[in-house]
């Protein structure tokens, strides 16, 4: 247990040192965010202090590990926020909702609110974004959550021929994150964004998180070239980063996520242009320049939005639903179902449909060229029935707590898959939480967190026979 | 392919019978039902007729055979309905909803309805009730469709030990099926109906059907006497047929399937009992009563309705739109999921979660006191995948002909699962199909043909391949 009191300490301690330096940066907060840095980073290292001395990690810790950190995170996260001026559920869930890059906020009057407290949203969504590759590259698969073992192979082969080291690889993430960053910020300076948008944008593009510094989102900024580049890096953010390592080195560019969801995203951009252009009488120019914004902002998990396509009428409404099921490439930072989870379903599907013609043949599922084994199967499989069932259960609690079943069901879906806007009026792209209750905003922390972390995750520590295991 | 068209000229010729008897019993109606009668004998002859000699049959053939008769028998039902004054749309909706068993109307003004019309729609949903039973119990486990092997060494062995044959097994589910609807509709004369009401309800209840005589559906009758009968037979109508025999012939009574769906039916109108007892202020005597009738009838697709639940609040709207996902117990009348795979689903997700405490666990899935193969499995994961895709795919084309999300997602899930109403103002339960347009009407069909063949009979025959091989 030692080693989980002491990465959660260090965790407190690094989340300190941004509090502090946004503290620096931006005088009209500066109050809070000292505060609050000096008692995370006590809080820290007196975990760190208090920790015993550790006995070696096995499994059940390495749960316990990945669930508490993120918990961890999102209540320092909150604390600048409560100390500025927000109630504790609303400073609980923009930290929660900013950690796991989900992006639904409680927050109106944005395009006014301090610096100093937009940049703190983008840095929770920064940070998370980052936790969130190395939780899926490096815990995930070891803990073989939700057929996540499919990249146990695969990264642990990366180590072995391009990188001496694990931790190499975890420093080239870090730097080719970085550096997409930059590039993002300096592409939206050029655009026409000033300097502090650029920033604020760039680290909640790339995490694909989608917090924003106005209430009417990417929208504000009514550029088509912003649009287009907003486009293209929310995707840069949902792609495998174990992929641009591969690019770099100039070693094989073939990846099925990325080719699968690539394909995908082009059939559904140009099927619902068309409809667009054709019903709303809009040059087709422009009508693929709004959809491809927004459709790549929901599959990426990103929740960014320049105009309210719930407006658009039903086959959008029911699209956009249906898309924040999809969800990024397996290590992005894009939450979600994901791509590889569908490709292999889908096969699964075929596998069967051809069994049934021919009951005695065999039919071995591959993905990225290897064939697939029943364990990684079964993982996967079992990711989609407990996303289905947390799916209901949420549905039925944010019922229960009074909203209507569209609501509920979006308010669940958006959550989970950390997108961000739902569809309805409440939560929609032209919505904001902060219409809606304290405990319906604690029900959607809880389903963030769950989703952030595949829920297996969570759903395993939270078994009694886990703690008993434990001691 | 001798033989699938000389089943299908027999469903004709039996079909043709039952009009005449129709048209025989009711005179006002009698035109157009002996007339229907005279060409549906005549088209049913000539198929015979045409047959080329069988050289016997072949998965293939099954799986044609089994899509071909619903399809058959649909059309067939409608024609007197055709005849009689609807549009060919309408009729075709009606019969398919009818032989289906889902219950789905179009009509309005059923209390003033010929009597030969609404004796017509009872007879399709009770040909329909004991076709489906014996589509469950001989072909589906022959094909292998979403599990339904399951059921193959079950009924087969049952064959050995009790019944000499098959044909005994399928005559005893028959006598069965109709001592209940008889058993029922005396129960319902007592309780106050008409011999005319009390036959129709009977023919629906145990089928599962759930048209009605009245607009009003089993609401019209304000007794409390009735609805606890109608609670009871609906229930009957949706327990293994296979069991009945076995309770019959005083062996084993032990049923997974039945225990699971009595419990969880306990707990559920348990729960919504008193929060409606609670929330409505009703005497709970009252709310009970409401809640079981509406709750057994959602969750055995039946689709009667004694009230407007969906006026009940958000967290009863929510409720019984999950509830529509459940479904009876295989080899029954009852369509749906299905209690059998939701339980095999949850024991895969619990051994799952096991596996990822003890890595090396072997936790071996039983059901029914026998081991789950992996084929099996397979299945029942099979049918949850192309159930979800179907259900998306006629969201999205019913969203595209212009119904709002929740009542595309709600329509397109109660004709999967042949439920009957949905939520919503236009399809809830206080509602009417009629209001849709015609190529609505057309894809519920199509999602009740679907749902009522387990998707995979459909889908199998739909693929370019089937035709090619069968060839």
């Amino acid at each position: 247990m030692g080693s989980i009191s002491y990465v959660n300490g260090l965790i407190l301690a690094a989340l300190s040192v941004l509090m502090a330096a946004d503290g620096v940066a931006f005088p009209s907060t500066r109050g809070p965010f000292i505060e609050a840095a000096g008692l995370t980073f006590t809080l820290g290292l007196l975990l760190c202090l208090a920790a015993p001395e550790s006995r070696g990690m096995n499994r059940l810790h390495a749960f316990l590990l990945t669930s508490s950190v993120w918990l961890t995170a999102a209540f320092a996260g909150a604390v600048p926020l409560f100390l500025w001026s927000m109630s504790p559920t609303d400073a609980f869930f923009e930290a929660m909702s900013g950690i796991t890059t989900t992006g639904s906020t409680v927050m109106t009057g944005l395009d006014t609110t301090p610096h100093g407290i937009l940049m703190w949203r983008a840095i929770l969504q920064g940070v998370g974004g980052v936790g969130f590759i190395v939780t899926g590259i490096a815990l995930l698969p070891f803990l073989r959550v939700g057929g996540m073992q499919l990249f146990r192979t695969e990264s642990s082969e990366l180590g072995d021929r391009e990188l001496t080291s694990a931790a190499r690889f975890a420093s080239a993430t870090l730097w080719i994150y970085l550096g997409l960053i930059l590039a993002c910020a300096l592409v939206y300076r050029i655009g026409g964004m000033t300097m502090f948008e650029a920033a604020v944008h760039a680290l909640t593009t790339l995490s694909t998180g989608g917090y924003s510094t106005s209430d009417a989102s990417f929208g504000h900024f009514a550029s088509p070239f912003l649009q287009w580049a907003g486009t293209a890096f929310m995707l840069a953010g949902a792609l495998p980063f174990a992929w641009y390592i591969r690019l770099l080195s100039r070693r094989v560019i073939r990846s099925e996520q990325v080719v699968a969801l690539l394909r995908g995203l082009v059939v559904v951009i140009l099927a619902l242009a068309i409809w667009r252009a054709a019903s709303a009488g809009e040059p087709f120019g422009q009508a693929l320049r709004e959809v491809a914004f927004n459709v790549v902002s929901v599959v990426t998990t990103t929740g960014f939005a320049t105009a309210d396509y719930t407006t658009w009428g039903p086959p959008a409404v029911a699209a956009f639903f249906f898309l924040t099921f999809v969800g990024g490439c397996t290590g992005s930072t894009a939450g979600g179902v994901k791509t590889m989870r569908w490709i292999v379903l889908g096969r699964a599907i075929a596998a069967r449909i051809r069994l049934l013609h021919t009951p005695h043949g065999l039919f071995p599922l591959q993905y990225e060229g290897r064939r697939l084994q029943a364990d990684q199967l079964n993982g996967v499989i079992a990711y989609f029935s407990i996303f289905f069932l947390c799916l209901i259960v949420l549905t039925l609690v944010l019922a229960l707590l009074g909203l209507d079943l569209l609501t509920s069901l979006s308010g669940a879906l958006t959550s989970l898959t950390n997108v961000g806007p739902g569809v309805g009026e409440i939560i929609g792209p032209a919505g904001n939480f902060a219409a809606l209750s304290d405990p319906v905003k604690w029900v959607l922390c809880f389903g963030m967190y769950l989703g952030r972390l595949e829920m297996m995750t969570v759903l395993v520590v939270l078994v009694p026979n886990f703690w008993r295991e434990l001691a």
